[in-house]
């Protein structure tokens, strides 16, 4: 018999590229392996591996802590005859909550409807209701297991043999240009500014759109991802850009798929407040297509290992959301706990409920220190030599630009890497930080960056690292001899 | 603008077909909510739907109970200061096992390792060595969401645009024939043999080869499907046949894609034991590439909200493993509440531990009730007229075999369907209990059959409705003047 090899396999698959859980998320592991052998632990410069290449906000070192009522709710859901333990101990409108979901849903361990539970869909309704001022439909909510699901659904759904273009941001979260290239659609990129605060260009989409049409190419645009706050870059969209786009959308008869997981992720939500994609398509009187995602992963609430989510479809046709529905069918549902996950998101405490003192507490708590950690980590970038990062409104995490010396960038071209590659692996291997090089986001030829997240407790001992690194970096292939 | 229409997408998408969630059940749906509305409950001749077009243990009206054992420590991981409250009032061995989860993962809401918790894996890793009596390797395992998220994931792996032949059993689980669709593979249909209890014969499968190898078709065949014990059939290969099959995959490099799901759902498990792939692979040396799937959704455990399974690589090069990995990780993680659900099945109560007695007693009675149950459903099945059903050792279905009129099949032929489905929608509109037609599994050209499930309390009662309608149906069709 032959044995299989990976040209026997979907050579879509071999193209696939994931830099957030790539090369150095690989070689973070084996490190993080290291630290736990006796063997080997005291030959590295560093005592732990600091995760910083996912937004991953509860994994162990980060911890930042998850809200109280959403696990007082899920402990109850798992094992209701804990009510007869807690009732006297517990919060009641914890006991309340518990109560109406079993009610609904009976037990968390049987599969539930495949759009998702449909009292949770209709609470996502209401309260996407009253975040836009313009209603929402029960039927056009599908909770998923995580955005990424979704996104991959929709992909999926989208891309035909014939080449369809999607319109992607660079930079971007490398979950699109991985899900294209296993489904064998085309990418059609377009570049945010990043002098004007990684502002998104109405001439660049259209300049990529002009590059798909010439003459040469068979490409058909399809879609248009944005990703609002962005990713990697924080950046938020202002509403006549928004505007523009559903217009542009009209006009070459595009699908908007709006990535709007860090919604609450915005550090001055005062003087930047988001407005939702799906507000300004109502409010225009738009007829596009548009799917709008959004996750429990992300924010204040940081559930990623639940996997819960959901996408609203506005201006899908009933035929079409049949289809998505088939589709969903056949892995049967989202899991359970990410399904609760979400109802707690989008109906948390208010006040008045015996859990909202605590509830206001831990977020304001987790807000503060998000937007204090990400000013004190953006400054002291900035005053680096060689770096500049734009301070971002909103996100997780923050897109340095390294200007490296020359004898880096051909070092790194000698082993076939980029120089911001090199950066990140010497990082990682000095001080136990895990970054992303800006290659695994794209960036225009030439350019450097990476992206890191502004997850970290002790961030003044963590900046540290990455200056102290960042100075050394720089005068190690300054002082190299070509 | 153009409006999105289904013509626009994956066409792909449009074959893809879904019995177990499609027109039946979705007319389930609307029949469920009639019963909840006051201006229509009334106008029904039933006052409950009953699924049974689903193997879904733990749903409303079934009310298979979860493990006591698996939910007290779920409840623990949900929220960690529980166990102030209960530490004096639940078993040592679960505050013990939440502790030791906790201790590695850290919070349930951080995304774990992208193919699962390293220490789950090595439970899953010691629990097959024990089962076969071979050793297991936790890097060759990848935790799921439920076993469909693996077979899907092999699937797309697997399939190459070169038109890729998987041979599949007819009748299947329709996730198969779903997924080839939806990836563009090229199903090679092999047909049980329902007179020898569904027997897998190899000159089917040889035969189906022989087709496939025939001069005007391009298609090579990649892999083999086999479901052990069987969905729908029930049935369980013998170690003979296992074997055959074995060196079959060898002479034509066939990955064997084993779907072991059902693999505690033996009801004489002394007679019938359960053998696995692994465990003949590896007796008889063969390097045949396999993947064999579990999940925690069947069985006496019945989790099935909560998405958790495994599969098992054995024979897999690493380079083709890393592959994998990649994949999975632009997914990020399965839910972490399946990962727990999947240590609770690998690693249940031993004799001495203080959850042991009630997990006994849980489990046996599951066991106990699913093997009596399925036995009066097949005899008093067997014994009406027009329908044969082969009294399985396994799995949670009957898929009995009809005998209908020919005035049915007429009356079906006119409104565009095949006889058993309007035999399954006849039934679902008459008595509220949804089954799926055979037509959604396969079967041979003017055979009929439905799938139900041995879910069901009140056993008597629900018999008693299936056999009221068929003599009616028999009776309606035998009246029909053409």
């Amino acid at each position: 018999m032959r044995t299989l090899t990976p040209a026997d396999l979907n050579p879509a698959i071999l193209n696939v590229q994931y830099a957030v859980r790539g090369e150095l998320a690989i070689k973070a592991d084996e490190l993080h392996d290291k630290l736990k052998s006796e063997d080997y632990k005291d030959t590295l410069p560093f005592t732990k591996v600091i995760s910083s290449n996912i937004g991953n906000p509860q994994q162990k070192g980060l911890d930042q802590p998850p809200i109280t009522f959403t696990r007082q709710v899920a402990a109850l859901m798992e094992y209701p005859p804990l009510v007869e333990i807690v009732k006297d101990k517990w919060p009641a409108d914890v006991i309340a909550r518990a109560q109406e979901l079993q009610e609904e849903i009976g037990s968390v361990g049987a599969y539930s409807h495949s759009k998702g539970i449909p009292l949770i869909r209709k609470h996502v309704a209401q309260f996407i209701t009253e975040r836009d001022g313009y209603p929402s439909d029960p039927e056009d909510i599908f909770l998923t297991a995580g955005a990424s699901a979704g996104v991959s659904l929709l992909l999926n759904v989208l891309i035909t043999p014939h080449k369809t273009g999607i319109l992607i941001p660079i930079p971007q979260y490398p979950l699109y240009t991985a899900t294209l290239a296993q489904y064998n659609g085309t990418p059609l990129p377009y570049h945010l500014s990043e002098p004007d605060g990684w502002k998104t260009s109405l001439d660049e989409i259209r300049a990529a759109l002009a590059r798909s049409e010439d003459a040469k190419s068979d490409v058909t645009p399809r879609a248009l991802v944005v990703i609002n706050p962005g990713n990697p870059t924080g950046a938020l969209l202002d509403v006549p850009t928004m505007e523009a786009l559903v217009r542009l959308c009209e006009e070459h008869s595009l699908v908007l798929l709006a990535d709007e997981v860090y919604q609450e992720n915005l550090h001055r939500r005062d003087a930047h407040p988001f407005h939702s994609f799906k507000q300004v398509v109502r409010r225009l009187g738009s007829p596009i297509a548009l799917v709008s995602f959004h996750s429990i992963s992300k924010g204040v609430f940081g559930e990623c290992g639940r996997r819960g989510g959901y996408f609203e479809c506005c201006n899908i046709p009933a035929d079409i959301r049949a289809l998505l529905y088939k589709m969903v069918s056949v892995g049967l549902c989202p899991p359970l706990s990410g399904q609760i996950g979400v109802d707690c998101l989008v109906r948390p405490p208010k006040p008045g409920d015996a859990s909202y003192p605590l509830w206001k507490q831990e977020t304001d708590s987790i807000h503060a220190v998000l937007a204090s950690r990400t000013q004190l980590m953006s400054d002291r970038l900035n005053a680096l030599p060689g770096v500049s990062c734009v301070n971002s409104p909103g996100a997780l995490y923050l897109y340095p630009k390294l200007e490296l010396p020359q004898k880096a960038i051909d070092a790194a071209h000698k082993v076939g890497k980029e120089a911001d590659t090199l950066y990140a692996l010497e990082l990682l291997e000095e001080t136990g930080i895990c970054v992303v090089p800006g290659s695994g986001f794209g960036q225009k030829d030439g350019e450097h960056h990476y992206r890191l997240t502004c997850l970290c407790p002790g961030v003044e001992e963590y900046v540290d690292m990455l200056e102290k690194f960042h100075k050394q970096f720089l005068q190690k292939y300054a002082a190299t001899i070509a």
